[in-house]
């Protein structure tokens, strides 16, 4: 799990609410109606903005990148490399008994093993990881658009209180606490959206570059298996496409 | 009909509606010399920005994509491998005789059927999937445009209420209702911006985006009939088009 | 005359002017010296970012986008057809002697008619059509440069005027005016910029496009003549370019 | 010289200058502390984002471009077209004795002379033609971060001046003046980048642009000569690639 | 090491601290609790954005494009000839026992000798180039990231500040010190983004650029001396890849 998107949001919130503690009451920042008004307005804004099924499939793609494990890079390569070994040892036909879990890379041996051609074997993969992108750009583009969603509707119930508050100006004592309840619709849009709607899509991109860099190595290593390249060459061109990092932990 | 549109929009204005009677009454957020001024100013700029048909073909184009149904991806599939399976039994020619509702997929097959070459054929689909793309995006930047417009002529109207209240300062219990109408500007252009007009651009977007995908998935399935691949060959290579969702319910 | 343009500035003003009206006197907003410092800081900005001749003849484009009738790519097409058919029954040097109206078509017909190649009438008229769409972006980039001046000289004369008045607190009677006049220029560079400027800026672009197109259709349609392609064919295929809102009015 | 940028400046400055004489004095806008905050600051937040050097050098390239004469195109074209007279009379080798000023002209011809393959000569003015714009462009970009830190500056001092006002409160006569110099910062920051700093980045793009055209026209003009081609077609090519407005001028 | 980027910093706080104590004290902008909530919550959000090896990796990038020092172009040309001249006088595989410092040229110096082709270098040495490039751009996105969360939470804990503070308006004399320390998070968030975080994220983008130049000039070079080529040739063709300033140090 991405352990430090649970520390990010919730040490973010902690350092908010310990501050309200040293200067007031909590309760004072708690108001049912102003968190319906900026949530309920900001999934309103985002229904309008994307089709239902778009946003419920970007809450599950947003789940789904928190929960999965780190794509490990170096595994895959070694895999890769014990496939193009038995391709050269048997034939590119004993691959199709090999069992292997990633489904990318199933269907890229399966495909192989199928006695397709390289155009061909190419041509369905690249598909397959422009679809991912393009499913991850809309899961980032929803949490793009609460993002922006939250902080205007924000704005639209501060300006609801500061409006109600102005028709009752004959009771001075009022005016503190109404105000004050008009700006906590702006403090909860601007927590959503910069603790929580926008760091997100940011990270949903992040994790969407690491993924496609590891099918993109999964297809080249694909690719050598189908050409026959030899299982040296293969792991030594797979490293190249990692970043130094990765690759420092191989021997 | 996108049902989600308006869910959000009418859930939005019922949340503001329900909020503005929690601390106060619905009156005192109806103004009407204020709502013409936003309402009036908006589209007046936007009369400035966009020749006249436009702006009337956009708001046909938004109507258009709320009100048609889904475009159906696999429907689409199935007719087109049935005119490829039809095509090889009996001839490219006997395709003219074929009923088909879709106004783009017809074009091509009586294209196909009068014998064009291939690039003749993929020049006219590509050009009018390429007049489809500009005329969705000229609807979208008409509403960006007015989601531009509408806070400005917010400010501005607000700015008109400042002037007038501090004319007449002297009147220290007219200072709070003033200020409020003066905010109401501001407030409704907030409204129109955030809950219709961006996130509406947005669906355009994304509606465009589906329709355009669709588009493609009939041009390639024209182009391997006239090449006369096999139907087997030409549903596999269609529904590679597909995001996985669509797929998954084929059989 | 694009009238749209007219009605919108003319219209958006008078809205404003109503607004004013219902809750004040229009003299409240009427200061020479908060227009001349919008105004004329506005204009100084705009001559530091563009060279004098650049910022003149962005003008001239501006009034010759506005007072030009619309380009009529129908009459265009029917205009090469009748010259395609010409130069099929007598000879491209048969075209030397047709008055041609437009311009740009006649000197692509002229360079036809003198027996240019190809490669040498494509490479002269896509560099025209090049240096147009560029005067055009120049006179776009002047009317943004404005939008983006005029609102902020319209703050720097507000906060002239709250610091002239921050010096004078001890005339509470004075405070009121003081401060209506200075939040004048933030209203003169709103109103500049959002019911012209910014708009003006818009429709220059949405105008451009259409004048490119029709310069393009102009091109292939020289390209067709020179080609000795059939006047049928080089209808259909200058209608092709068209988009179908223009083209159904044809029979 | 550019004389519209001084104008724009000095008349920008003036105008503000007859706004705060008109309503108040001048004294009250100058403040030495405020302005060494929004100078100093800008200063310091552009040596963190840009090298020492390229400050400097950004400085020398924006005097350059105001100080230095227009490019005139028109007499480039003629002695290109004189020089391709020399070289078709006598040999290219006969150039090596021309005296050219332009050290742009002067190095393509010297290529020429020397006996350089046209790929060779294309190679290295292009390679020319491409460092100038990116030494531009970081001039540019420099004026851009100026003109970004300065508002940001000029607020930071106004948040200065408002903490320290807000703990003398109990002086109630000092609070106008106290928050009227805490202003200053944002209005110093405001006029610098926008009258200043802002539009000279524009200014810089704007004559980089018009150098760069001048400098492909000479390379084309090289690599005419280069290939021999007729004294008249070089002069019409080349003045294909002014903007009809410079070319007007031409007999 | 990169000293503007230290002055800049240390200067513009300096400045800051001067204008504090000219016009109040510097302890009543300490407050340790707002730079808690400002600081941490950037933090937080920088942690939801990015995965904490990112962030780790980002800050030993900029640390080490602060204290490394300038690459030297020269001298790296100079080392090239210098090889360039071994290999044509002994051959390609002498180049295997000379000494490199640089890993960079080590790397492609050995790919030559070792017998690899012009495009398997091209390649390897491209690929380098390109992780250098996206290892770079994280540092600045993470630099740009908290750049963008500074301000947010410098508002978020503002309004803390100011609800806080409105729930206690009976007690006059307490809201002027209230409202002072209210705004100190807005203040330390400007301070952070504009004087630190925006800046040094651009000055990564300037180094980042000037050491792919270097590694571009090293790998022409690399794939000159597997061509063969002249010394004399290398040294000035590699030359007119470095900026004029840079080349006129050379004889």
């Amino acid at each position: 799990m991405d352990i430090a998107t649970l520390i990010g949001i919730v040490g973010g919130l902690g350092l908010i609410v310990g501050a309200i503690l040293l200067g007031g009451n909590l309760f004072a920042f708690v108001d049912a109606p102003s968190l319906v008004v900026v949530v309920g307005g900001t999934m309103a804004a985002t229904l309008v903005m994307f089709p239902l099924k778009t946003v419920i499939s970007s809450f599950k793609v947003a789940m789904k990148a928190f929960l999965a494990k780190d794509p490990n890079p170096q595994e895959l390569v070694e895999q890769v490399v014990s496939l193009a070994d038995k391709a050269r040892k048997e034939s590119l036909v004993a691959l199709e008994k090999v069992e292997i879990d990633d489904p990318f890379l199933k269907k890229g041996v399966r495909l192989v093993a199928d006695g397709s051609s390289q155009a061909q074997v190419q041509s369905i993969l690249e598909s397959e990881i422009n679809f991912l992108k393009q499913r991850h750009r809309r899961g980032q583009n929803v949490f793009k658009g609460l993002g922006g969603a939250a902080p205007a509707f924000g704005m639209i119930g501060t300006l609801v209180g500061l409006v109600n508050m102005l028709q009752t100006l004959d009771e001075p004592e009022a005016i503190g606490p109404a105000m004050a309840v008009a700006l906590l619709t702006t403090f909860y849009g601007a927590v959503m959206a910069n603790l929580v709607f926008l760091p997100v899509a940011r990270k949903l991109e992040e994790r969407s570059n690491d993924e496609q860099l590891v099918l993109n190595v999964a297809m080249e290593g694909v690719l050598s298996i189908l050409n026959g390249e030899h299982p040296h060459l293969v792991r030594e061109k797979l490293l190249s496409f990692l970043p130094p990092a990765s690759r420092e932990g191989e021997g």
